[in-house]
């Protein structure tokens, strides 16, 4: 099976830059695929890709050697199969919020014995190699969003439980957890502390600490902190920005 | 009748500053829409929109105060009267060479008496109002592409044809026609004369400038000139420099 | 933020007129955006769109002053806040049975602290302006559907709950719950009665009074009643009407 | 090979009452077909169709009874072709100006030796049957649109090409032919006694005689003159039509 | 309301063969609607489809007489009731556990008093007949998958719920539950006993016995055995096998 | 640049066996990418695909090592030109009849000085590298299919055009140019004596000789004989086929 070098970096304790596709073209996923980033994660939540684009995402993504991860728009086990039946490698699930629910994420990314996946990894196969299903629960990641109150509660509990490879903070939701005004990279001291102690606790649990930014300078800052899994961008952001910029600078 | 900002811009002798977009996606087409340029331009030629995804990347624009043009890959009538039905506010023709192929371009621009489009507005009537086919003859910009070695021997003649309202130069394509290696945003000297020189031909005919470039310098550089359309840049331009800059930056 | 001029009528006691959109068709939904309706629903429950569709329905509705609902197939809060992400003006959740799952609905609609809506606004912030988040909760409206047995006993609780806006009476389904036959505009008495009845609640309760009609008849007999909120038809069904009639006035 | 029962009803001197498909939705096309009309028209010249959706209409059409045709774009043989290999049952080709167009029209539909049609009948076969390509030149017709100055000068040596099957008369472009303004149903004198002209000719040559209307009125009145292939409206028509009268007569 | 010719043949004790559609092509589902399987089932659990693809395949699949199922991902009753709105005449459900599960099954697939389906069949009345909503709960089938270890402890009280037309048998994840790899077409001793208890148990309680197989030799046999719902294979798994087998003889 | 391995066997006189895809689907194509043939080919002509499709089929295939060809409707610069943007390795242009029409094909293919092809390749930089557009000419075989009676006529000047990589024969229009009824495969003595004289000019004049055709016996029969360029079926085919034969097998 074809290996996931995202797992393997975090397994040797390296870190990994990503960004997020918020649009359902798999032309601009082809070209993000071409950028350099270790991983790419299509957005099924708050991006606007469903299934059948992020089909067609994955097929483009997979012309480069970047690692596909999807995030489903809820902790749905038939949508995280779908996803990983078609060929993503990292499943990114929101808002989990205790132990109980990261089970129910590990279950739907596992093959029996160790999770409750139904066997049929149509698109997989192909990307994957021919023994993708024998190999597939050691190279498949399962992410799991801490980004509520009820998460930051649990947060030993939920990194406990086994087959959870990664935990990654959403910075806005953990602002309207923390009851403040979501600003993406957040400065507030609570905020800084609350990410910081969930870091703590991915190290204490051997899981590695994901974080969402929106800028290089806030990349850098927690990779700087040892954070594995930092997302610079989206692709709306980047165009958006680029675009915005220079047309400022002509005016 | 919507009236045209930038045919009107041109008339009184003002620059207009557009992007290009080369993807198929109506969320990126709305989103560049925001962003504040004069026009855009769906590009069916070397973009990889075709006309199902152009009606919606049209939809898309026409929620913004934006002008939505489309460059056909052809200098084809059926696939311009399309374009113009669908909505578009101005069709960028390539690689016109004579007299007789603007006029071709014009006729296709144009209802009767003016030329041979034929009736039958579908989208254009919600777009541009009930009086669409009464007035859109005054209101549809014809722009024609200068980028071919007979182009250049012919530009008086074709900049002579009535019904043209822009004139815009693809510098990689005249590149080849000046037997250069294409460059994109293009230094060379003989390139650099042979663009002032359209653009004095423009001048003496009354018709707008135009450029395409791929930077905020060869923009500002050919806006300071007097050319009254420029582009800026690309969707996909934009996204992938500020995603591989971001990503050196963070490395 | 744009305004929900649908919620400041109901809010100031006035009636609103709407349609239903079952086909996925965004030149239609164009198209019926220019009709004059108050408001247009995207029915993901039994008309035929489903999120892409949607998405591209939403921009092509978002060039007319129409507000843009969407009918989510079911009390799935995923789904609500990828509709809301989309830049939905209001969500339609069928088959609401009691306070509880009305608090669910509620829940999805609404940003912290009202609710647990993630942040993440893609394409509404676009369509709604950059304050989007911050005023989001005044200006989405959230509307349950009435028709269950359930709904019927738990009829004031329901309405109880905060957040909800206008509750809406689905007639067939209401009928299966009467234990009839659905017909459409139903001139039952007993169904008559408990559509008034659930009328006689929204008032005492302060929520807008809605129903989905098939006619200009029952849309007329109902906004006399003093309902606010009341379909007059769906794209497929004037589409098949007027072409069946026709048809039959020429033979 | 199935039969074309419209080309079965002209060659018997029988009337067909048809209607044009503008949208591009296969859920429309099926509806449409079921509501009664002897053929259904899908427009890829002022619609909204290309190829793609041209072939999901063509499939939800043949489940029902109606005979498909396509309006091409433009008379393209390449095009004609594949409207044909997708299961079309009659091709509509605008602007046909002379007997060399409606030679080169006849070409595209027929096989050899009565034209030059490729072989390849992907989807034609599915619904015509698996003797398609040896009867096909006898089932698919071949019509001609008369709209133009140059038609109407050239009425007579068009009709007299063998091979063709009906004449459309398109009455807006017909009234720009006439240096009109084009009104769509026409009641001016000189555009009536053309139209009355153009039927005489199809009469004189044994081709069908056809005509677009967009009302009740015109319809009957052109049945009663003779008219063989009449279109009663298109569906963007009949739903903007009854939409549009419901809610006046409710307002 | 058009009959539903496979539920005939299981309640007159015959068998039947069908093919599943692991891809989302119109084209692919209409070609196979004429290889002459009695029942085609497009599926949205391991097969690449979702709703827009499904609505599609049903229209490609009504234009023969090919009975049409959809499995989907999930026993989710907004999505079991949207496939039989697009007019799926069958439903499989995978992973059914228990009774409950079972009843919740039936439930969406079944209009009151039987069930709990909502009203609003758009494109099933299409396809169905005008009297689809009377007679639906009589013609539509509902088929549970038996393929989990809970599934196989329960199989009676499942069996016994009313309103189950058949019990499919998934293989593959058999053998998970059986603590086997999967391998398709699965000759151990234990899982072929498994599976004839499952035979049996179907045989006791008047439900159609099915099972899923990707070859000749296994449809055969299992036919033999008197399985009336048989699968012979995937369009992807015929289209690779032959392009492979006769690439390796070429070779 | 990626180096374009069919051609290079080609040049070093090795065969090459491929495969046609006549549907529309990424996923099919990706499946057949996998099947291990040296080249498949979209076909636009007689196949479903229209650009966009044809477009998430390049990328597909590019998954894989296998090389991408795609046949034109028709020989337009145009769709050559946007064919290769697109990513296509290789264009078979159906129909060329003569040496000025060869060399129309072969000006559409190349860069100056070459040919005429507009500078823009938009996805074909991602799959060639970033030096693409220096290399290209070096790299796209162009392919020019033998078919008709004025081509069987010129079949020594057509040949003789600068910059043809292959001659391709379609039996089926051969046959209609032979004054035969098409079979695919074919028999017939004079076609096959046709066929010969084809290979031999292909032999003269120093181009790849191909063929098309439906069987693993044809194929066999026409690599003995030399061809370079042998399809052995279409997607379709093998699908219809193998479901056909197994069906038949149980039944």
């Amino acid at each position: 099976m074809r290996a996931n070098p995202v797992l393997e970096k975090w397994r040797n304790g390296e870190k990994t830059i990503g960004a997020w596709l918020s649009s359902d073209s798999s032309y601009v996923a082809e070209t993000m695929g071409h950028v350099g980033f270790d991983w790419l994660c299509i957005d099924q939540q708050h991006g606007i890709s469903d299934y059948a684009s992020t089909f067609q995402m994955l097929q483009a993504i997979s012309t480069t050697n970047t690692t596909p991860f999807v995030r489903v728009a809820w902790n749905d086990s038939a949508t995280i199969m779908r996803a990983l039946d078609a060929g993503a490698y990292g499943i990114v699930i929101p808002l989990v919020n205790n132990a109980e629910e990261a089970k129910k994420a590990v279950w739907a990314c596992r093959y029996p014995p160790d999770g409750g996946r139904s066997s049929g990894p149509n698109r997989a196969i192909l990307y994957g190699g021919s023994d993708y299903q024998a190999e597939a629960n050691k190279e498949i990641a399962c992410i799991v969003m801490i980004e509520t109150a009820e998460a930051i509660e649990n947060i030993d509990s939920i990194l406990s439980v086994e087959g959870i490879d990664a935990a990654y903070i959403g910075p806005s939701d953990l602002a309207y957890a923390l009851e403040m005004t979501p600003t993406g990279d957040n400065n507030n001291p609570d905020h800084v502390k609350t990410v910081e102690a969930i870091f703590d606790a991915c190290i204490r649990h051997g899981v590695a600490p994901g974080i969402h930014t929106g800028s290089v300078e806030y990349t850098s800052r927690w990779l700087s902190h040892g954070f594995q899994m930092v997302n610079l961008g989206t692709d709306i952001q980047f165009l958006r920005s680029r675009a915005s910029d220079s047309l400022s600078q002509v005016k």
